[in-house]
């Protein structure tokens, strides 16, 4: 215990610094989705790569096809447990850039009223934030006992806004350098601003692009409307359907692979103390929109959902434009529980497209990834202990919840290498994470980087 | 005659000039419906109104709180009628840009393998090369007999696709200076590249906008799918149920004010020989999609139709984001015939958006203008000239047909100055306005110019 006090009062001392490491991170503009962004992208792993060298990690950066891999390596002492720390170093697109109240790659820290401060920019809660508090972590115990109580590898991928296509070949072709006795993966919420949490459930993910097709060119209104089929309002007519009126999905077998929570875990929730009102509200909202016979929580821990992301056709200048396009387009994804098969639902969504096409229509398809819902080993002994040495840092017990974002690199992990993953994270519900205004709180990132090397320290005892 | 006939070979003779003229005028960009444009409308206006001065008539660029009128007179024999023409020097935005196969704003001759010459870019057709045809007829009289036959007023718009929102006030405010006999309005087609026609029906129009606000801010997908609103399931609900199965308008009391083609007007447009199949098979269709008890030809000249001709909201970059957009929005407009109201289709068309939000969802609308639709007198005795005219310089029958689009001033015309208007104009169906790769041809442009070099003659006769 001696060694992890120093070290913590090695983060406190450091921390300056290690928000000046931050912010050279966060200036870098690793938008993964958009492929003029590719340099910054390779700049921000090189970036990594050598940071991480600075504490004494052998890394590397790691072509793909699409944006490079991060990987690093840290020997512990014989007979330490080895983990593969896990996030990503891209963030999300920032538009509509008009509704950010700074350049979101300009990051600052804000005083708020209550005496709190907060880190704001792209990509401070996902997840660079959250990733450089294990790094954080690492270097205050190399600091203070140059050495690491475990083995720690480290893998930062740059593609994870993006459906991570390289990621499953590279895991497969780097098997063996990866392989460690479990995953570490900082990608997550905290219960409440004070409560640490570790996910032990996840939705899964089908990402859908659909383009309907009519004429051969943008019509004139005046001269074909009516006549000649309007791709919007097919396009229209096919995303209406996707929900009957009681919030169900239609897709035929949708709900096939869908098992109940279990009646422990919803009373274990119930008493988390959620409140859908507050849920809601803090959104501007106040009617949970979806299944009606299922709680707010269900809805977004355990059902499977439907929704479109984005739609696009025809004009959306200025003023109007009296034009019939040629075709419109829609982004669609589905979060998937239970054993549904990301592949079978794909499949139930293209036919049921294709089956409400008018004659002289066609689609294309874009497949935009997927990956299974997971659900974590409660029994797994490094999950309690990593629950306890959160509880030390914040004094509070640790929330064990399901969280209805996608993580699919744990389903790998599972699959590909036979390692569990801990989800432990730091970040928020109202982080606006993937929208104008993100934020991290400081105390996320400070309390966060002690809680892992707490978790270090703690993982080190047999 | 006489004068006629050497009129007509100053046309000839003076083709490529007066291409030179025309060309310069494509080259600017006057997009009226973006404000970035704004600068190139007025230099557009200028060099009109320059251009009318060089051959004689007193002009001037008069200013709005839109984009500029140019306004233009010129004497004519004492006891001669008296006519307003009226064209459009704003033109359509370009995008996607991608599908032009050269700078829109870079006019071409392209020759075509029959040995027919288009003229390529933007406004070619719509509506700077029609104009330019009646200008360059009265150049033509001007360079042979130092006069014109009838006295010309000329007003040339420049905000005719966006809305004309300064139009009427301009009218109101100028109602002395011009009043005429009655109007000449070049914005409309030929019946085929052979047939002239003269447009005696024009249906009306009503732009509007609707944009569907749910949640304050972007959402993760992940954290509120299902339970958040998604006001893109909302809008698209909404819009597919504009039409019922049968293809009609469901918006309470849309066809009240509908009346039923005469059986006379359907038997003369059966005697046109339009082919329903030819007619979609050219844009690379083969169904009608409006109302399924309707022909092809009432569906675009002689039934209201809905049409959405734009919808955005969400991500519609590379990839995928997994969000749900606070909002999302719509371009809807609406054609109209007989004595259907605009403001009492607005009116209804609101009523039936709101009645269809559900709880937490706002909506705002932006009115993008309307206009009654217009039926023009059979008996007007300038009809008859005019059609005998075009009938001279194209050895063949003027047909006179409905059109589907919209041309508000001619109503205007009627209510303030109690002036008919004559529709002609030498566009093509397949000439791609409004769409990439524009195109007027050739023909239309010379034989448009000499045509009205004709119709000046044959209404100086009284």
């Amino acid at each position: 215990m001696s060694n992890l006090s120093s070290v913590l009062d090695q983060v406190d001392a450091e921390l300056d610094s290690s928000l000046e490491r931050l912010f050279a991170l966060l200036r870098m503009e690793s938008i993964s989705t958009d492929p003029i962004y590719a340099d910054a992208c390779a700049a921000t792993a090189e970036w990594l790569a050598s940071d991480l060298q600075s504490i004494g990690f052998e890394a590397r950066v790691a072509p793909t096809k699409g944006h490079p891999m991060v990987v690093a390596h840290h020997e512990g002492p014989a007979g330490a447990p080895h983990v593969l720390f896990y996030g990503h170093y891209d963030v999300q697109p920032v538009d509509p850039l008009e509704l950010w109240d700074r350049p979101p790659f300009d990051p600052q820290i804000m005083d708020m009223p209550d005496g709190s401060k907060r880190l704001i920019g792209r990509g401070t809660s996902d997840d660079k934030g959250q990733l450089m508090t294990f790094v954080e972590a690492c270097r205050a115990w190399k600091a203070e006992t140059a050495s690491l109580p475990i083995k720690v590898s480290i893998l930062f991928e740059g593609e994870e806004e993006s459906g991570s296509p390289s990621l499953l070949p590279f895991l497969e072709a780097n098997k063996e350098e990866l392989q460690a006795d479990f995953a570490l993966v900082c990608d997550t919420n905290m219960w409440d601003l004070k409560t640490p949490a570790i996910a032990t459930a996840l939705r899964g993910l089908v990402g859908e692009e659909i383009t309907i097709h009519a004429a051969d060119r943008d019509l004139h209104s005046g001269y074909y409307g009516s006549a000649a089929a309007n791709p919007i309002h097919i396009l229209s007519k096919i995303l209406a359907g996707l929900h009957d009126d009681a919030g169900r999905v239609t897709l035929d077998g949708f709900y096939d692979a869908v098992s109940e929570t279990p009646d422990e875990i919803l009373k274990q929730w119930d008493g988390l103390g959620f409140s859908a009102e507050d849920f809601l509200g803090e959104i501007g909202l106040s009617s949970p929109a979806g299944e009606n016979d299922r709680s707010v929580l269900e809805q977004v821990w355990s059902r499977p959902t439907c929704e479109v992301n984005g739609i696009y056709g025809g004009y959306s200048g200025e003023g109007s434009k009296t034009v019939i396009p040629s075709e419109a387009s829609a982004k669609i994804s589905f979060r998937l529980v239970g054993d549904q098969e990301p592949e079978t639902i794909r499949k139930s969504f293209r036919k049921f497209v294709s089956d409400r096409l008018p004659a002289d229509c066609t689609v294309s398809f874009k497949d935009h990834g997927g990956s299974p819902a997971v659900h974590l080993d409660y029994e797994m002994p490094e999950l309690q202990k990593a629950a306890n040495a959160l509880e030390e840092e914040w004094n509070t017990k640790t929330a064990l919840i399901a969280m209805g974002g996608s993580i699919p690199i744990v389903g790998d992990f599972k699959s590909i290498f036979g390692m569990n993953s801990l989800l432990i994270g730091f970040a928020l519900g109202d982080d606006r994470i993937h929208s104008p205004n993100e934020k991290y709180e400081l105390s996320s990132y400070h309390k966060g980087t002690r809680s892992w090397a707490r978790i270090l320290d703690a993982l080190a005892v047999s």
